[in-house]
């Protein structure tokens, strides 16, 4: 398309989406911008006076109704172009019905929330007839990001996605080594939003990493915030986590004081429930675990992040047990450990953050990829981790150093541990994983996530596991028959031999 | 109903159908048995010589075709009574349009397959209309189990269940203790299968977790097989894993020696692969780790067993990942320890079996719980536990000792944990189990389950968990918002406040 799009439609104006339009106006672009709450649309010109510069303030139009908005975009020659910036579920389908009469051929929208994939495919389905392209787009990186330059992975009709792949391209997030931006076409159908949830279910593995790193250092080490924060600092600006964004951000938040120096860190202040997902506003982690599971691929890491994320948010169901009990079981404590064993813990615990972070991208990177068989997608894991460099969540530089380029030559591979560098990544670091290991369980403290990748290596690099026993258990009761071990490796198909190891 | 059922109609002749032909037609019924596959029909005569008292042969009749089998049942007064021992899925979907036409008003179907409960809801709604009771009924045991008296959990339409429950009561297994039957009405729609999917959840945690045990002693403490029969023995007849299933048949598989003596040991002839999952055959693992996920349920015991299982399917791609590490990463290995450390270790790892099974089934009845909440079915908790006390995969005797009585009283609990008796029992364990990861660890053994079920104890009873920084991480990049400490416990939703950590 040679005429470029001069016209932005953002339906949803919450925290992304408010964000996204001063980002789309700075670009160049007239914005329109819709909600359903007209108290959101209100909220508006605060935000922007706040954010945005004077003279980008006249290109942005607010609307509480439709037909207006609908009317604003588009023009003579030109499509209508629109980004949903909202919850995920029902909330598209009702907006679609309620513009539908508004949209035309050649129109498209970009929908932009953290979309199930299948609802997604559904909508493109829905309007394709119409000749409207309903674009799958991924959008990560937060709020922040939204306003400076996000991480983006769409999908779908290839004519359209290629016209607006210009403007995509000048908006998103750029990679800081190549200049780069950080968006391509992933593919057909809903493959685009179906890459964002794995990079919120690899988060979600993240996120819990570090989490028990801060717990270890914090709790158990008893180690003042502050220096945590220059450690995470170290950590993040150069070696293995270089550039981890959750690393990243862990140094600010540990370092910020209260405003009003009560209580003097902010973070002394959080309560330790996280609860979107129990409480249904996020869909991302659930069907990160849900997935991997269906699709028959081992992600621990992530799913017992995930758990541990449910029994936090239930603190009165907690207490009560901790009630019950008369103490609390998970109490990681205080250790009298000196100057020297700490500093070498602390090494060791950066080591194990990153091969457990490693063990995350491995989980998330198999699934894509057995999901992209699965549906015909074609997903190239490297366009993943190139997307991935800048302006999103799981942001980690010297992972993506390390995978990139292997990537790029291995486009038909599963398992990222099949790679040799990476296999010599992990042998590096495994040591330092086990070591923090068995440390975090005999002070008590909380590794749900890091005991589990630790697992997981272990069974994916085992040449001899126990299943053995499990396989005879399962003949014994329910003739499921096993393979003999002089069978050789096999496929992953019901063995030939059965044991009548009990009569009925 | 006054009139007994004298009749019944088995569909499907595979190793649970043709068990429970045997066993109803030596309770007293005239059996008709039909397969889809004529082969199936070929072989039982064979099955039942080998099997079955000559005298009870000729109650058996067996058919190729579905007319004449629907013929020979019901008769005059009496509705048609069929069982369905077939896979889940398009299987009884294809039954029911080709028998269709010969059901009458009052007929009733037993589905006693492994069968996702939404499909068993969508045949009972679509034959209802038509008069004929279509019951989701659980069947566990195993093969030895539908010859003796399998664990039965059915539900469905009350008033055909009512008139079924004197047969299935015959023909349940008996508690040995009470003599009463292992099956109880458990409620409405599918929530029998539901149950039934659960404990095979439940199983397969108990599975992951033994399995880890005969390990511990099979390849670190490098005990002979026919020792560790002789412990499992003991595990078994008293204590805490008394009447535990999985290991009272771990005995009988540990010391079976080949008949051909080559090797000495069958066991030793089994590949480590455990397929069942990975091939698409059976659901109800994949499922139980998806309704947790969705019902937001900490179920790590039995995700991390299924995980697990999953990569010890794919031995192949085992094998390419030690190719290209040049080790195998989880090899546990023979360990140097005295008898007497090896004693004590052996008595603390009974202690930790115990500790993690009881932690599957906290998980699985809690998942029970929810669901029959969410769907209203009313789902008495005791009642499983009485369901579950013989003739199933997950018998118990301690636990179901410790939490029929409690179960009882509390009808309305969703975590076993919050029960004073069991409380006390997790305190008087845990650090049999905390001593058994830690030093497993060390010995590279794989503990998946085992080292889950402690992080689970200690994130269900903590008072603070490091999520307090992990949901300040989220407030920063996604305004999230978070409770305060001081604003107590709190509901499990979306807190009050945020901070600006850092403006867009």
């Amino acid at each position: 398309m040679s005429q470029p799009f001069s016209k932005m439609g953002v339906v949803g104006a919450g925290s992304m989406g408010s964000n996204l339009a001063m980002l789309f106006t700075e670009n160049g672009l007239q914005v329109s911008i819709f909600d359903v709450k007209p108290e959101n649309i209100d909220a508006l010109p605060t935000v922007f006076e706040g954010g945005l510069d004077a003279k980008y303030r006249d290109c942005i139009t607010l609307f509480k109704e439709y037909k207006p908005f609908m009317e604003s975009l588009g023009g003579t020659g030109m499509p209508k172009l629109l980004v949903f910036s909202i919850p995920h579920g029902s909330a598209a389908d009702k907006i679609i019905e309620d513009i539908r009469d508004h949209l035309a051929e050649g129109d498209i929208i970009l929908d932009g929330g953290n979309e199930w994939y299948l609802n997604a495919e559904r909508r493109q389905k829905y309007l394709q007839p119409h000749g409207v392209s309903y674009i799958s787009m991924g959008v990560s990186g937060g709020y922040q990001s939204a306003r400076r330059g996000p991480s983006i992975s769409p999908s779908g009709d290839k004519r359209a996605l290629d016209s607006v792949m210009p403007l995509l391209e000048k908006f998103a997030a750029k990679d800081p080594k190549t200049g780069l931006p950080c968006v391509v076409n992933l593919g057909p159908a809903g493959c685009g939003h179906y890459v964002k949830m794995i990079h919120n279910g690899i988060e979600q593995g993240i996120l819990g990493i570090v989490n028990e790193a801060w717990e270890l250092m914090y709790k158990c080490l008893n180690i003042d915030l502050d220096t945590i924060s220059k450690i995470f600092m170290e950590w993040g600006s150069e070696g293995e986590l270089k550039r981890n964004f959750l690393i990243n951000i862990g140094a600010e938040i540990c370092g910020r004081h209260h405003p009003n120096n009560h209580p003097s860190h902010v973070l002394n202040e959080v309560q330790d429930k996280v609860v979107q997902d129990a409480d249904e506003t996020e869909g991302t982690g659930i069907w990160s675990v849900m997935e991997a599971t269906k699709r028959h691929v081992s992600a621990p890491t992530i799913a017992s992040a995930h758990f541990f994320r449910i029994a936090s948010a239930d603190r009165a169901q907690r207490l009560s047990v901790v009630d019950n009990l008369g103490e609390s079981l998970g109490a990681a404590r205080k250790q009298q450990v000196d100057e020297v064993f700490c500093k070498a813990f602390v090494e060791d615990l950066r080591l194990a953050v990153y091969c457990a972070c490693l063990a995350s991208f491995a989980q998330g990177l198999n699934l894509i990829a057995r999901a992209s068989a699965d549906e015909g997608w074609g997903v190239d894991l490297a366009s993943c981790i190139r997307i991935w460099r800048e302006g999103c969540i799981i942001r980690s530089e010297y992972i993506a150093d390390l995978l990139q380029p292997l990537l790029e030559k291995e486009c038909k591979l599963t398992n990222i541990l099949t790679l040799r560098p990476v296999g010599e990544e992990v042998r590096r670091t495994l040591p330092a994983l086990k070591k923090v290991v068995v440390t975090a369980i005999e002070w008590n403290a909380h590794i749900p996530a890091l005991s589990a990748s630790l697992e997981y290596y272990k069974y994916c690099a085992g040449k001899h596991l126990p299943s053995q026993f499990m396989e005879a258990e399962m003949d014994y009761f329910g003739a499921h028959s096993y393979d003999l071990k002089c069978d050789g490796p096999g496929e992953v198909k019901k063995g030939q031999h059965h044991f009548e190891w009990k009569p009925a």
